[in-house]
């Protein structure tokens, strides 16, 4: 006989990320070229000073802080200074990648069977974090035609209950490029002042964004202090994420007590990629200049072909590096799989991330991928020319 | 005002091993020197081999798979074989340190408000994840008389309830130094299998033995291949704390398949630490057997050091690197504090972890403090002869 499992494991999601790999492993054993655009891991190179750091190794790769590197932690906070968030180190603490800054502020803030309200698509780990947390997901709608912008505040009303307790969101969005709007995040700001909720903003994406839009950080935003929680990682900007370090950055004091603990019994984010991380900090803005304007080509070159399929709905996106399209087709997670295992054009194949998985809300997103554009235009255009045949192919078939 | 924290706040303790070091580090700033018997911070080096691995920086520090590098669950399979342990890269499961692997087993196997049994005194973070998990602990004292061997399964059948569904420990002790007997894992196997409960053995001190008693694995024992977790570290095998790689190894394919959902979610483990302790497998067993006799001088400097302390009780440990030793004084945790505010000798003090945090009953451990041998017997002469003038002291001031 065998053990019973955690009555978790039926809220667990497999990731609509990660789920299908299996079937690309296979396509990759038959000598298939598999272009991925289901996951944002980027072909960027991670900057030199970074890679240098982690040559340094002490004689003793010892435990550091719980709360991070102090060194580290200082030099961050410098970093936002520079991009006109006025925090010192104390407001900052280290974690194992922006995952468990999340994971954190949900278990810090929130208790067992409390809500969080979180806009949807979202990136679908939330689900994950969620039931790591105990607390349940409540989500409020953004639609495609809208380019995935943030609702009005009169949306996240309707959903609130007494047990609402939060608010989770990218921005930039990640599955959706969406860049906030001023004008709604100060109406969810008032929302979560009215009701006494903390905004948990995950800036991963906080440097890429292509349009006249730069994304606030919530922690530009006064009178808020006991309220927002700004959660970030290096993974993305110094296409670092093998490093697993982020952060949790707020003026509560008392929820970062909280945090503490829980940083406690971990004992303490990984402590070589801490350095290198800090050696990150001083990563040139050239450095920027040049992913930045890369990315910008990418997304334009993928929402100019993407666009030019017939029947599909897109909205430029404005931020991050994923766009979400919608297809016309039923069923698109049939569609992702069928493309890995039985397309093929020119040996072949293109993987995307189906969309259902980032929504909540059952039954939504059906019809929708999210691609990552993290490939160059090289790599996009075939990419991008075998989702298109290999779309008219399932549609001759499956019509 | 202030927002609501979460309810798990209240349960969540200060580390005993941490809370005091705002103290040591005040006393540090007047120029105090401060011994560190409080932490398991080893400062042996890391081998040169893991060392050197940190260098191979990829051009791209990627996100590896949820489940770890492929080719170091290979390499660590074949380094649980040579053990001994029959496993293959399928059973192995890496994680982000062996905290991330309790937490997992905890989360994956059990249910909120199912109960844990675990042998007190413990590593005290396994309450943090066992709050992370919302499950509840539930102790089994351990006797200093018996130099807190395993109790017999009597004990055990005594707390159960139709909540218990695991049975947690670390087998060579933290925070205890005992090494359990074979009979002993009998019985708790036996118990295990009549009511289906989960046995998560924690075996990061697996290698540091020095008696007679070598620490058998919970993979040695055959007909619980549902029922065995192993839980192990690169932290102290390789004195490499500070890189975060941990394990979790198991024969259970259902509870793997939960692992794998929930490690999908915080993405991956550091990637170049783990290419740093795939190269840890090869280090030869040279250097076990130098840093295994190093450790053995302490413990018997330790042991034999402390032993002549008047008043003092304590028992030979015969694994990992503590020892608990009970004083003659009422509150170990105020004399803890006061050896590092108020006691100063030759300019040195010494910093110790007071028990009481280790044990859940209430009451319990006041009186005794755990010692961690981590330091090189020329640094462990001072430490425990300040210890042993600190308590003189201690006892004419607070009599």
């Amino acid at each position: 006989m065998s053990l019973q499992v955690s009555s978790r494991n039926s809220s667990l999601q497999e990731s609509p990320i990660r789920k299908l790999a299996p079937f690309a492993d296979e396509a990759k054993k038959e000598g298939v070229k598999v272009y991925h655009l289901n996951i944002g891991q980027p072909d960027i190179k991670t900057p030199s000073g970074m890679r240098k750091a982690y040559q340094n190794i002490p004689e003793v790769v010892a435990y550091g802080p719980s709360a991070g590197l102090y060194s580290y932690r200082t030099k961050l906070a410098e970093y936002y200074r520079t991009r006109g968030i006025p925090v010192t180190a104390d407001n900052v603490f280290i974690t194992t990648g922006g995952s468990e800054a999340i994971i954190f502020s949900l278990m810090a803030a929130l208790s067992p069977g409390d809500e969080v309200i979180i806009p949807e698509p979202f990136y679908t780990n939330y689900n994950g974090f969620a039931v790591m947390a105990g607390v349940n997901v409540v989500p409020v709608t953004t639609k495609i035609e809208d380019g995935f912008q943030l609702p009005p505040m009169e949306e996240f009303e309707k959903v609130r209950t007494d047990k609402t307790r939060a608010i989770l969101f990218s921005n930039p969005g990640n599955p959706t490029g969406a860049v906030f709007s001023r004008e709604r995040l100060d109406g969810l700001i008032a929302f979560a002042k009215k009701h006494d909720l903390y905004i948990f903003s995950d800036e991963a994406y906080r440097e890429f964004t292509y349009g006249e839009r730069k994304a606030h950080s919530i922690l530009e935003f006064d009178g808020i202090e006991e309220h927002a929680v700004l959660i970030d990682s290096v993974s993305k900007r110094y296409s670092a994420c093998g490093a697993r370090v982020g952060t949790l950055i707020t003026r509560n004091k008392k929820l970062l007590e909280v945090v503490l603990k829980l940083g406690q019994a971990r004992l303490c984010p990984p402590t070589i990629d801490q350095m290198a991380a800090e050696a990150a900090v001083d990563t040139p803005a050239s450095y920027f200049d040049e992913v930045n304007s890369e990315y910008r080509k990418r997304r334009d070159f993928a929402f100019d072909a993407v666009s030019a399929i017939p029947g599909v709905l897109v909205k430029k996106p404005e931020g991050a590096f994923y766009m979400i399209i919608q297809l016309p087709i039923a069923d698109a997670d049939h569609f992702a799989r069928w493309m890995l295992t039985d397309f093929r054009f020119g040996g072949a194949t293109t993987m995307v991330a189906p969309a259902a998985g980032f929504y909540a809300t059952e039954g939504l997103g059906k019809n929708q991928v999210r691609l990552a554009y993290v490939l160059a235009v090289e790599d996009l255009k075939p990419a991008i020319k075998i989702l298109e045949e290999g779309l008219k192919k399932y549609q001759e078939l499956f019509a």
